[in-house]
């Protein structure tokens, strides 16, 4: 618990309203109460704003006026609002063994595990050596953690899951605020990534949480090696994505989709079910179409490759030309 | 060992023949013993079903005439593969510490280790801390395993094998049956993965064990950080592949080729020997001559290629509408 | 320490000079001190040779007039190094729990932590269970270590760092030499990775140590999940890459470049400051201008992608082809 004038003395900003009011954490705009904190980056919102019921908003001054609640006015919203993201973030036991606010039930757990305060794991789990689950994670029955596996704290795991060694569920997101002499500074995450039941995630696979709500792996999904998954992604139900693919932040996959090997799909993208995307991939729009999708350079030989690509990257040039020389010529 | 009355029951099969055979383990059709069971997905194997040596079978009803042994009648043979697969999958030790059937011969074992059941280690290797062994794991003399590696059951390592820390050996295949709603079933991978002598392992790599038969990882090879090889992959001896590479499951690469960073390899391809495969490329077609390939994109400013992409997408209507422009203007 | 006779005859070269000199490192022509050795590949760097402070030089025997001090004659002149490079590096302790030599200030360090010979961790620091931290190590204050990390030895990590959950720091460059029947030979890198202030590193990422110097990540460096950082390579101030990226060996990125995920940089590359290069690309030439890069197939149908890669891959022949067809309309 924090109140509003210890923030805004962290922050640097200027208060307008109740310095006294007392803030646990905090939400969107839409999704925040009377004790929690939230931010507006551009107009973009406004309307938001203007409803929200948050105990204080970070804004910039032009906004001030269609604020319903405790203002803290600053020059970088943004930048304010990574600032003061540390203040929620809870700190980790990181005792050595089990600890004893933990609820371990028929459990098979390794000796050389570290299970973290009020960690719940359910019936008939087996979780490997040096496996580490950090406080207030739970677990569902049946799941299985391979060795070296690493649950951060918070996550929420369904039942009959299935994590491979190496795998990170939890990771703090990659989000970082700029400042004006192009540092960047750190926002803490403080969403958790829930899982759903019946999913296997692969070897060396890291999971993100997310910035203030969940990042969610729906039922059924299956998830290979290497993959990375950032911050509020969500992936409907039985999707299953193939090794090296990475999902940047905000992105959410819909149900039954197929994604092959090193796909990359950007952030804030909505992908509908029933999509297909080809191994090594772009997907750099949405994708509202059910079907099978495809977007790599064909093999060549390397000589052949050097001549097409002479080509390719004047190929709008090359069109341009065409169409002149055809005009030229029909108009003899 | 299972009887076929019990496996008939569990995958709800209707059973042809002597409910009370033992079965011990799955293998192919070609290579399963009168105490193994096999499958058959479709009619294309069905000369290897007509001489399989295998205990059992399971089929579709269209196949029982062919079948010369006893037989399991399913409606979706994959998935109730899928599911008898984890009947024969081992159950694992997960000590603290060191088994005491484990036979370690001089090797420098850190304290924080654990070394499952029957595993064999040679001479003079070294094993870093929080590295995990698991049950029957043999690894040749003068390994050394930095921290933090996982060997998971069954695999086996050569002399003078070097393993990365983060890097996973023996990883479940990703291999997944779907039933008719959708859902997917996990298969449990039995075979192991087998690594020659002199071969080097990146950090944060995995190698995924074969379904059935084995992954294999030949003499030689070279492996670099952040690569996913898949189960029943086959590597060529003195292969050398880089980073952030994928090798998707079943193909097969020939000796003493170079293949580049994040190369993308799909699934089931032949790879000939001396292929050297650029950086980035996509392999989607079997390789069979020695040399150089490359498939990618050209780095260009970003408004280049936003010019060039408009025409890209329509190369083939490009090519179609000049080729009868060409022909109009001839026939004038 | 060994002497140039126990060198000699460890690579079967030819010595010309004192067999008593004694070397206690390698380093390049130009870094090299009376007490280390060097060697030079070609006869592109003879200026440096010529210059050169070394104790001893591997070379061939071309160059062998233009050596102003101790000289090794071999055959393969790289082969030799590789061989002989594994002469200088360090052994590693690996006991159990914090080594007696560490300089542990007020960190927190979890039980289960391997913290090993000579080690420095700074004011503040927060290790994470089962993270390991080899020999000669030094974390400045502040900085925070999840679970599962490992960083070996000689690694040097600024103040107010964050280490993600299974990233390996200083693993072994990807360099090998070849003999001439096609096999490999490890280098063992000697080089550290020195990480500047206020760094973040992300999930399941790798960073090699270097060859012979170190591997350099500067301040403010933000750095995602399951990225491939090459030895030698250098990474600006206020630099972001995002996840999935790979950087292969010696190149150099300038400040304030933002790498989009998935983006492969080949080795030996310079790239200037201020450089944004959108997911997904290769870059595969030096940058010298600032600004905004890419290089992607877009996504499309998989049909029209297959119509559109028949024509792709003849791209030159259809340009040849067009402009013969208009010269001739022309000259009709």
């Amino acid at each position: 618990m924090h109140t509003l004038g210890e923030i805004a003395e962290f922050i640097n900003a200027k208060l307008v309203g109740d310095a006294s009011v007392k803030i646990n954490g905090i939400a969107s705009l839409q999704r925040s109460n009377s004790n929690q904190l939230s931010y507006i980056v551009n107009g973009k919102h406004k309307r938001d704003l203007i409803s929200s019921q948050a105990g204080v908003v970070i804004l910039d001054k032009s906004l001030l006026d269609d604020c319903p609640t405790n203002a803290l006015i600053v020059d970088d919203v943004y930048l304010s609002f990574a600032k003061i993201s540390h203040y929620f973030k809870k700190q980790i036991t990181h005792q050595a063994g089990i600890h004893p606010s933990a609820k371990i039930n028929n459990a098979k757990i390794s000796t050389t595990c570290v299970i973290g305060e009020n960690v719940i794991i359910g019936h008939d789990c087996v979780i490997g050596p040096n496996t580490i689950i950090e406080d207030n994670v739970t677990i569902g029955d049946n799941a299985y953690l391979y060795p070296n596996v690493t649950i951060l704290q918070g996550c929420l795991l369904g039942k009959n899951v299935v994590i491979s060694s190496g795998a990170v569920i939890g990771s703090e997101g990659f989000g970082n605020a700029r400042d004006n002499q192009g540092r960047w500074h750190t926002i803490a995450h403080l969403g958790n990534v829930v899982i759903g039941d019946n999913v296997t995630i692969g070897a060396n696979t890291a999971i993100d949480r997310g910035t203030l709500e969940d990042t969610e792996i729906h039922s059924g999904v299956r998830i290979d090696n290497l993959i990375h998954i950032a911050h509020n992604v969500i992936i409907g139900q039985d999707t299953a994505i193939a090794a090296n693919t990475g999902i940047a932040g905000s992105t959410t996959l819909g149900k039954h989709c197929m994604i092959g090997g090193m796909v990359g799909i950007v952030g804030h993208l909505n992908i509908c079910d029933d999509v297909v995307v080809n191994a090594k991939s772009t997907v750099d729009k949405d994708i509202k179409t059910p079907g099978v999708y495809t977007g790599i350079m064909p093999l060549m030989s390397h000589k052949q490759w050097q001549n097409v690509g002479l080509w390719l990257v004047k190929l709008d040039k090359i069109t341009k030309y065409l169409n002149i020389k055809l005009k030229n010529l029909k108009g003899k």
